[in-house]
C-alpha cells in the first residue's frame, strides 16, 4: 500500500481525499497558497506546504508540485478534480520522477481530453456519439459541414471542458461570429486552437456512469448519475441514480460505459457523460479521467468510497468488488452549495463567513471545507459546500433535501439554497423530468421571498403552563 | 397524516424528531426549561414554549404537557427516549385528551415495564428468559431462591431501566446487603419497591432487536445491535449488526424479536433485549417501549427512518416495508460523545463549547444539539453528540470511526472521544470479540496521552518551492 500521498488540489476535494488517506493510514501532504493559509484542507493533512504567494499558479506548477512530492518522500499524488487533473503532462511528470499519479495513464488522459480522438475511440468501440466532425481547418470548412449535419449545432474546443470552449450556433451567421471567439477562449484556456462540430442535442438529459477499472482487467461501473440540473453548462444539482430511466436503461447505458471504458484500456475511476435525447436515445459526449465533484452521490447509493478505490487501484490492488456485488439502495441528491446570488445574476458573493451550521440527521452527508469565521477568498471556485441527502424513494429523498438545506447554517455570505429550495418545489422536479434546459426554462424560480420564516407568536399559552408549574 | 406534534423532550432526540417532522410537512412544538433557552431543539421547531424554571419539572409533568399539546392544536406527542417515554400513565393521559401518543398502548408500556410482567409474557411466548423468580416478599424469599438458582445473581428493580435499580450479588452476604439498597433507590426512581431476581448471565453479549409494528397485523424487525461495549450498565459504543452473530443466528435472534413483540400485541417502534452467553444462547432481558438512542445505527444500516416510521404507524398508516423488502448494507457504528473526563473518573466536564466542527465525507452522520458557544446546563445527560460511521467491512468502519473521531473537533470541554480512539484500537474490539465485560477488563484504556499530534516541521522544502515560483 502506499505511505504518504501529496493532494495537489484544495477546497473540499483536498479534504475528502486527506479522509480517505486518514482512513487507509497514508500519511497526507496538503499545499496551499498564501492565501490559502487558513484553509481547512492545511488544518486536516499530516503536513502542509506554501506554495507560494500568487492564488493559483502554485496549484498548476508542474514540475514545482512533482518536486514537492518527491522532496517530502510522497509515493504518490492524487491530483483531485480540476487544475492538474486532467493534464497529461503532470501525470507523465509524476511518472518519470518515481511517483505514482493517482489516475489513469497519461496517454489515456491526453486521449480522452483531445475530444475529436476520444469521438473516434468511441465510434471505434461502437458507442454511439452525435454526428459531427473532426478538427476542422477554418469557417468555410465548418459552414460546409454544419449544412450537412443541420443546424442547431455545437462548436467546440477539442480540449475543452467544464463548460468553457463550448457554444451553440442556431445558423450560419451565428457560426461565423463564434468561430473566432471559441478559438481565442480554448488558446486562451487550454492552449489549443482545436476545434469542431457537433450535432446539438437540443435539451438533451445528461446521464453519466461512474467506472472503475484496476490493473488487473477488472471494470465495473457504479450506476449512473442524472447531472441535467444544470446553468450554463455547469451543474448545480445531481442525482443518483436518474429517477428518468427505467432498469432496462439503466443497464443499457451502465453496460455500454464498461465497454468505453475497456476499449481505451482505462484504469482507475473515470466518468463516461452521455446525453439521452427525447426520444430516449443516448449519444456518448465525454469522459472525464478523474474524480468528479458528484461522485458522492454514487458513494451514498452503493456504499463504496471511491476516492479510497482510486488510492487502491493506483497501488497496483485489484479492485475488492466484481460487478454483482455492487448494490444500490435508494436515491441521493448533491446540491453545489455555491457562493453566489441567484438574484443577481448569480454573482459572485465571496467574503466572511460568520457563522456555519452542517446539517446532521438520518441520510445526511456533507463535504466542505469551510468553518465559521471562514474568509472566501475570491480566486477560486464558487462552491462552498456540498450537501447531499439520501432516502429510499425519491419523494422521501427531495423531502430530505428541503429539510436540510434549511438545516444548514450558512451566515455573512448570499448562497444557492434559497434557489435550491424553489428547485425542489418545481413540480416538474418533483416528477423527476427535467433535461437541461430546466434552469433555462424557469427564470422565475430566482424570484423568491427573502424574509425569514414568519415569527411564531409567544402566545396565550405561557397562562396555561404557569398554572402547571408555578411559574 | 398528523398535522401538529408536541415533542416532550429536549436535547438532539428533540432535534431528531423536529428533523422527521419537517420532511413529513408536519409542524413542530419544542418545549424548554428557562436554562435550555438557547437549546438547538428551541431554535429548529416551528413553535417552542418554555414549560418553567425548573430544569427538569417540566420536562416530567404529564398534565402541563398534555395541556399545552391541546393547547396549542397538537394532534400527537412524541415522547422521545428518556423522560416520559416509557411513563404509561403519559400515554393515558394523551389519549384521555384525544392526543395520540407516538408509541405503543398505555398497556403495553405498562406491561413491558414491569420486568417480572414482561418476563412472564415472554415465558408464556415461548421466548427464552434466564432462571429467575417473581417479585420478592422479603430479604429471606430472596436469599432461598437464590440458594436455588445458583450464584452470582441478579437483583433487580421490577420497574428499574437504564442501568439503575440493579446489582449484581455473589453470595448470599451481598444480597443481604443490596436487598434494601435496591429497594431504596427503586422506589426513589421509579416509585415502586418492587424487586426480583434473575440468574447473573456472567459477562454476556448485550445484542438487542428493533422491531417496528403497525395497527393492521404487521410486525417486522430491523436486523439487531450489538450494545456490549457499555460501563456501569450504560451502553458508550454501538454497532449494527452484531459482529458476533453469524447469520443463522441473525435469523433467529430477528424471529424471536418478531414473536416477542406479536405476543404482547406491540405497535410502534421497540426494541427487544437480549442476553447472548459464552455458550451462544440467548436470554430475553427486557423490551423497551421507546426509540432508543442507538437507533441510528439501525437506520444507517436499512435506510429506514425509524422515527417517521413511528409517526407513520401513530397516524393509523401501515408499514411500508414487508420484512423482505428491508435490505441491509455494510456496518455502522455510533459513538456516544459524553461530557465526561475518561482520565477523572468519567467526570461529568459539563461547560462551554468554544467551538464544534462536525465531522464530515462519506459514511459519516452526527445528531447533536450542540454548537460552537452553547453552554452545556449541568441538569441533563452528558451525552452532547452521536457520531455515527458506517462502511461495508467491519474493518472499514472501525477505520472511519477513527477518522471521524479525529475529525470532530469538539473543544472547550473534556469528551469521551480519545477513550473511544483507544476502543478502536484493541485488539479484540477489532476482532469484533466483546462482551459487557469488556470495559472493566481494560482499565488501562484511560492511559491516553493528551499531547497534541507533533507538530509538522516546517522544512526545507521552502527552497525547492522558491525555485519554482520565484518567491
Amino acid at each position: 500500500m502506499l505511505r504518504k500521498i501529496l493532494i495537489a488540489n484544495r477546497g473540499e476535494i483536498a479534504v475528502r481525499i486527506i479522509r480517505a488517506c486518514a482512513e487507509m493510514g497514508i500519511r497526507s501532504v496538503a499545499i496551499y497558497s498564501e492565501v490559502d493559509r487558513f484553509a481547512l484542507h492545511v488544518k486536516k493533512a499530516d503536513e502542509s506546504y506554501c506554495i507560494g504567494t500568487e492564488p493559483l499558479a502554485g496549484y498548476l506548477n508542474v514540475y514545482a508540485l512533482v518536486d514537492l512530492a518527491a522532496a517530502t518522500g510522497c509515493d504518490a499524488v492524487h491530483p483531485g478534480y480540476g487544475f492538474l487533473s486532467e493534464n497529461a503532462q503532470f501525470a507523465r511528470a509524476c511518472k518519470e520522477r518515481g511517483l505514482i499519479f493517482i489516475g489513469p495513464d497519461a496517454d489515456v488522459i491526453q486521449r480522452m481530453g483531445d475530444k475529436t480522438e476520444a469521438r473516434n475511440a468511441m465510434i471505434s468501440a461502437g458507442i454511439p456519439v452525435t454526428p459531427g466532425t473532426a478538427n476542422l481547418a477554418n469557417v468555410e470548412e465548418a459552414l460546409t459541414a454544419a449544412e450537412k449535419i443541420g443546424y442547431p449545432i455545437m462548436l467546440k474546443a477539442t480540449s475543452g471542458g467544464g463548460g468553457r470552449g463550448i457554444r451553440r450556433c442556431d445558423n450560419a451567421d451565428d457560426l461565423r461570429r463564434n468561430y473566432d471567439r471559441v478559438i481565442s477562449e480554448a488558446t486562451k484556456a487550454f492552449g489549443s486552437a482545436d476545434v469542431f462540430l457537433e450535432k446539438c442535442v437540443v435539451n438533451p438529459r445528461h446521464i453519466e456512469v461512474q467506472v472503475l477499472a484496476d490493473h488487473h482487467g477488472n471494470t465495473i461501473h457504479l450506476y449512473e448519475r442524472d447531472c441535467s440540473i444544470q446553468r450554463r453548462n455547469q451543474k448545480l444539482i445531481e442525482i443518483a441514480p436518474s429517477p428518468q430511466l427505467d432498469e432496462a436503461q439503466r443497464q443499457y447505458i451502465g453496460g455500454l460505459a464498461v465497454l468505453a471504458a475497456k476499449a481505451v484500456g482505462y484504469t482507475n475511476a473515470g466518468t463516461v457523460e452521455f446525453l439521452l435525447d427525447s426520444n430516449d436515445r443516448f449519444y456518448f459526449m465525454e469522459m472525464n479521467t478523474r474524480v468528479q465533484v458528484e461522485h458522492t452521490i454514487t458513494e451514498t447509493i452503493t456504499g463504496v468510497d471511491i476516492v479510497e478505490e482510486q488510492i487502491r487501484v493506483a497501488a497496483g490492488l485489484a479492485l475488492r468488488c466484481k460487478q454483482e456485488d455492487i448494490s444500490r439502495r435508494g436515491y441521493a441528491i448533491q446540491f453545489r452549495i455555491n457562493a453566489e446570488d441567484p438574484q443577481n445574476g448569480f454573482l459572485p458573493s465571496f467574503g466572511h463567513i460568520s457563522r456555519y451550521y452542517a446539517p446532521g440527521g438520518p441520510g445526511v452527508r456533507t463535504d466542505t471545507a469551510i468553518y465559521t469565521g471562514y474568509d472566501i477568498p475570491p480566486y477560486y471556485d464558487s462552491m462552498l459546500a456540498k450537501l447531499i441527502v439520501s432516502a429510499i424513494t425519491w419523494e422521501d429523498t427531495i423531502k430530505r433535501g428541503e429539510r436540510a438545506l434549511r438545516d444548514m447554517g450558512l451566515f455573512g455570505i448570499k448562497t444557492t439554497i434559497p434557489y435550491y429550495l424553489e428547485i425542489l418545489r418545481h413540480p416538474e422536479f418533483r416528477l423527476g423530468r427535467f433535461n437541461t434546459g430546466f434552469i433555462e426554462q424557469n427564470p422565475a424560480l430566482v424570484n423568491y421571498s427573502n424574509k425569514p420564516r414568519p415569527e411564531v407568536l409567544a402566545s396565550v399559552i405561557a397562562a396555561v403552563m404557569a398554572a402547571h408549574t408555578g411559574l
